[in-house]
């Protein structure tokens, strides 16, 4: 194969292809992350200037609620878009954080890839170190002028202020203003920068404060939007325990990052093992070291490269608990879930599940799902979906994310909904990824990768979920089958009741206890005779009913042939109340001396179960 | 709002606070871009040991070809892909390109974010200067071994070899060994690295490097996968000219690189316009600098702010002619992607289209397409979709991808299509774009960022090849609309002659000619009488016919009433034949003295045009 290359190639010039090898060389450049992402911004969630404002305060956002459950903090975030002369935007959003020291702020905002989260293992909004200053980036950019900063850490501390930029070719932070100001919020941060920018996603950026508020019912979030306020207020006074970080865990790590480690420890090899890894104990540091071969006591810094393949291949293959999800995962959990869906789409039918925590490469995560269906959903188009990642609503990339895919490769069909592609009708799935490494398709967050492990919890809580909804629904639809029977029945009741009469020469009978018995139903009649007003009620239903039997009268009521539970007489007009236990196929009765001016009602009961009849009309 | 917010955080321990705000900053770290990409690899197409063996391949064939362009060398290229005993693979990629200078290899090896073509507006494959840094990572964390490379940059020099890891903490060059070798390629580049990984997409790597190699017709890919040896050879030998670099478009730039331009150049503000952007004359100078209200003649390094802004208002607004799409963008062309396609799927149908050039962002790009129908491709399901972008094929992410939902959001219906979501049946959609920054939703490359003015290009061209398959498939249609109908009239016809034949006494007569008159073809008979031979052909088509009649017989041809235009002589078998132009709806007719032992035939025509009836049998 190479011989035959070369033959050919000596048929091309080679002294053209030499100077071409330099030419070439002179072109190559090192590339700045800043740079990289300045003409990547899309990568970023940066696509249009109408997405940069909501990237922008949902980074903020993420920011300002992580600091905040890192302090224990219940937070209160305002979120202010303010329209300019200009026509662009200024965004600012506030916190009432923990702060952020002045020698750490031109760091955080003025530098990619810088951020105190990367590197733990422990669920969190933010994760890269990017966000935040790909806004600055994103401003700069756009409008030229640099991110305000104000942050303060306490009471014994001063506010600073700053202005920061990014230089672009370094990466560096260029600070133009750092000063000690006045501030009368003790500790908290506030962020202030101008885009070019359009607001047409407004309804979008609402949706997701409105998200962010119910997956985090124990913040505040105030918002000014272009002159409209919105406040989304906090539903518990409960902060949320922050996650705690975890060591890796011995079935995640990759070899690479392991010779990391076993170059940088000095320590017999059993102590690396339990020191360096979550869930290794004596018993495991021995196991593994025995199926690698190696002594326990063997100093780490001095295995060679073979002997740390079959350390890894030892780690992997030892049976290891799996990691402490609860340390590390803060799940939104079901009651919320439900609640949150139930207040905001008025549903027939909601049920919840969190799956028990699951791992993929080491990294600990867990799924929650919810269905909901009816009430405000639309009837017609695909069932609605929302996706949560470490309690941060998705917005954009619907399609690309393994919770589409997911819900788009299950078989609805066999949950009794229709489907194509995507389930259809009045349905709402709601899936909520938590973990210590969310894996996103790119930076900006937008959607999760198709990984096999996190698709199988998804389909998993899904078709639990799915099975209780077919339940749900055939429920439904066979109550909904039996009445348009029943119905179907009682509309011809009266017409055979009226020939059957007619022809044996007879008045036409009361056919409504036939109706009622027929729809299983509750059936209140009232009928007056020679003044005398008797008040039947039949339970045909399949149960026992608790109920109150009403009865508005004028004047006094005379000789009841059972006294009532309740009298309220006001103006002449009286109200009296029976309380009444009715088991199921019973009857009750009352009698009075009355008029026809006598009205009844029963309470206590559902709407649909009760068919009031006056005979006497 | 902010006095509210103040007065509730007093009430929390301020102290504690305080002690968390430094405590965060003591965990605030710089993270270096390669532990951003470690961690986050899948961003960079290494989700799975089994697509880290195509994006390895993807990446190096993509620099080799991107290299042998710039040197206006003719691509020669082998893949190898080797089982090793350890169950890892080892993966080499060899070219005769330029060649790499030996201080640069450890940079564009051992360094994510160098390279060449970054800072370059032109067409080409590798834009980032990450993908090939990236494998030597992946290589690294998977099986800790380092890769090896050898390069030489004519018969002038000598060959080195390297061996190269990334510390990644720091994103430099850890350079394990460098060393002059002997080898035997005058140019070229080889690299090769060690993979744990799996062959479970052999079929989707192969479908790669076939699919590279129909829209890269110059380039020679020689492969070894897994022992199976594949060619994809060269089907032109015309080098591809190498695109250009053009200067940044005034309509493109943003106000963060105008800024940076305009305090790096020290000359007046005219001919800073005219040597910093392209397509800006004179002319077009003089214009922008009077809608900005500055002089041409201010020293752009004295500008100020306001006025930076407003000259960048003044370059948006002032027209300006479309970049020079010619010089830096390398379209496929239309005859290559229709060969490439027919010959891959044997298709019934194909057309391709190139748009215009146009800008998205200041970026010039064009978009290609092609659709094909019938042939192989499978009747059922959703429609094959080819993606490129740059001549590299996009294998993954298909959904996530502006073509597909561009494709999705087009109504196929009323090209005579069915679709669900995606049109179905059996058709094939290629989308080429070529752009000198294609907006990738990753650093992965697999699918393409939903940028409007780019759906906007591919659905304009979709929709021209949309009604042209329209036409194509209401003439296909139509002809078997016709035909079917056609045969359900013959089929009863030879029934209503019996018939009728019975009822009024006669023979059947002979209906073919009827038939042929209704089906439109061409009808030969052949009819023995006291001796005579007579072959008669009707010409029921709409269209005059060059054809040829053949006779074979035994003995010589007596007496024929036409003189045939060739006789052959064989073993006493003779093949007799008639060259004929025979005028729509004539007829032609020849006798001549023979025996029922004749047959006849008409050649030159289509097998489906013609009856050929032997009345004798």
């Amino acid at each position: 194969m190479q011989h035959e290359l070369c033959e050919r190639d000596e048929k091309q010039g080679v002294n053209i292809i030499t100077t071409c090898a330099d030419e070439l060389a002179k072109q190559q450049r090192s590339i700045s992350v800043a740079e990289f992402f300045e003409k990547n911004k899309h990568l970023l969630g940066f696509d249009s200037p109408t997405r940069g404002i909501i990237t922008t305060v949902k980074e903020a956002v993420d920011n300002s609620l992580d600091a905040c459950e890192e302090a224990e903090i219940l937070p209160d975030l305002y979120v202010g878009i303010y329209r300019q002369i200009s026509g662009a935007f200024r965004i600012v959003i506030e916190d009432n954080g923990p702060g952020i020291i002045p020698e750490q702020v031109p760091l955080v905002f003025g530098k990619l890839l810088y951020g105190s989260r990367f590197h733990q293992i422990r669920q969190s909004r933010g994760q890269q170190g990017i966000g935040i200053s790909a806004a600055v980036l994103y401003a700069q950019i756009t409008s030229g002028t640099p991110t305000r900063i104000i942050s303060r850490c306490g009471s014994d501390t001063k506010a600073y202020e700053f202005l920061i930029q990014i230089h672009t070719e370094t990466n560096e932070p260029d600070i133009q203003k750092r000063e000690e100001i006045a501030w009368e919020r003790i500790h908290g941060t506030r962020i202030e920068m101008v885009f070019s920018s359009t607001l047409a996603a407004k309804k979008r950026l609402i949706e997701y404060l409105r998200y962010t508020s119910i997956v985090n019912p124990h913040a505040r979030i105030t918002a000014t939007i272009d002159e409209e306020e919105l406040v989304f207020d906090r539903t518990s006074d409960d902060p949320i325990k922050s996650p705690q970080s975890i060591l890796p865990h011995p079935h995640g790590i990759e070899l690479g990052h392991l010779k990391r480690l076993v170059s940088d420890a000095e320590i017999p090899l059993a102590s690396f093992l339990m020191t360096s890894f979550s869930r290794v104990g004596e018993k495991a540091a021995a196991l593994i070291c025995s199926s690698a071969h190696l002594s326990p006591d063997v100093i780490t810094k001095n295995l060679i490269m073979p002997e740390i393949t079959s350390l890894l291949s030892a780690m992997q293959q030892t049976r290891i608990q799996p990691p402490l999800a609860a340390l590390c995962l803060s799940p939104i959990g079901e009651p919320l879930i439900r609640q949150g869906l139930e207040k905001e789409f008025s549903l027939d039918y909601v049920a919840a599940r969190t799956r028990p925590a699951a791992v993929f490469s080491g990294h600990p995560f867990l799924i929650e799902a919810a269905i909901g269906y009816g009430g405000l959903l639309l009837q017609e188009g695909n069932a609605r979906i929302l996706r949560f990642a470490n309690r941060v609503p998705l917005l954009y990339q619907q399609g690309a994310c393994a919770i589409t895919t997911t819900i788009a490769d299950i078989n609805w069909k066999s949950y009794n909904i229709s489907q194509q592609g995507l389930p259809l009708g009045p349905l709402i799935i709601l899936v909520h990824i938590a973990s210590t490494n969310v894996p996103f398709t790119s930076e900006s967050k937008d959607a999760i990768a198709s990984i096999p492990d996190i698709e199988r919890e998804i389909r998993l809580v899904l078709q639990d979920l799915g099975r209780d909804l077919k339940q749900f629904l055939s429920r439904r639809d066979r109550k909904k089958a039996d009445e348009a029977r029943a119905q179907a029945i009682c509309a011809v009741i009266p017409e055979i009741a009226m020939i059957v009469a007619k022809t044996i020469e007879k008045p036409v009978p009361d056919t409504a206890p036939i109706e009622g018995r027929i729809m299983k139903k509750l059936i209140a009649k009232k009928r007056t005779e020679d003044g005398i007003v008797t008040v039947t009620i039949d339970n045909y239903t399949s149960r026992p009913v608790d109920l109150m039997a009403y009865a508005f009268l004028y004047g006094e009521l005379k000789e009841p042939t059972i006294q009532p539970t309740f009298i309220q007489d006001k103006n002449d007009e009286m109200t009296v109340v029976w309380q009444i236990h009715l088991p199921d196929k019973a009857s009750w009765s009352v009698s009075f001396r009355g008029t026809h001016t006598v009205t009844i009602d029963l309470r206590g009961i559902d709407e649909t179960k009760k068919v009031v009849i006056d005979c006497d009309i």
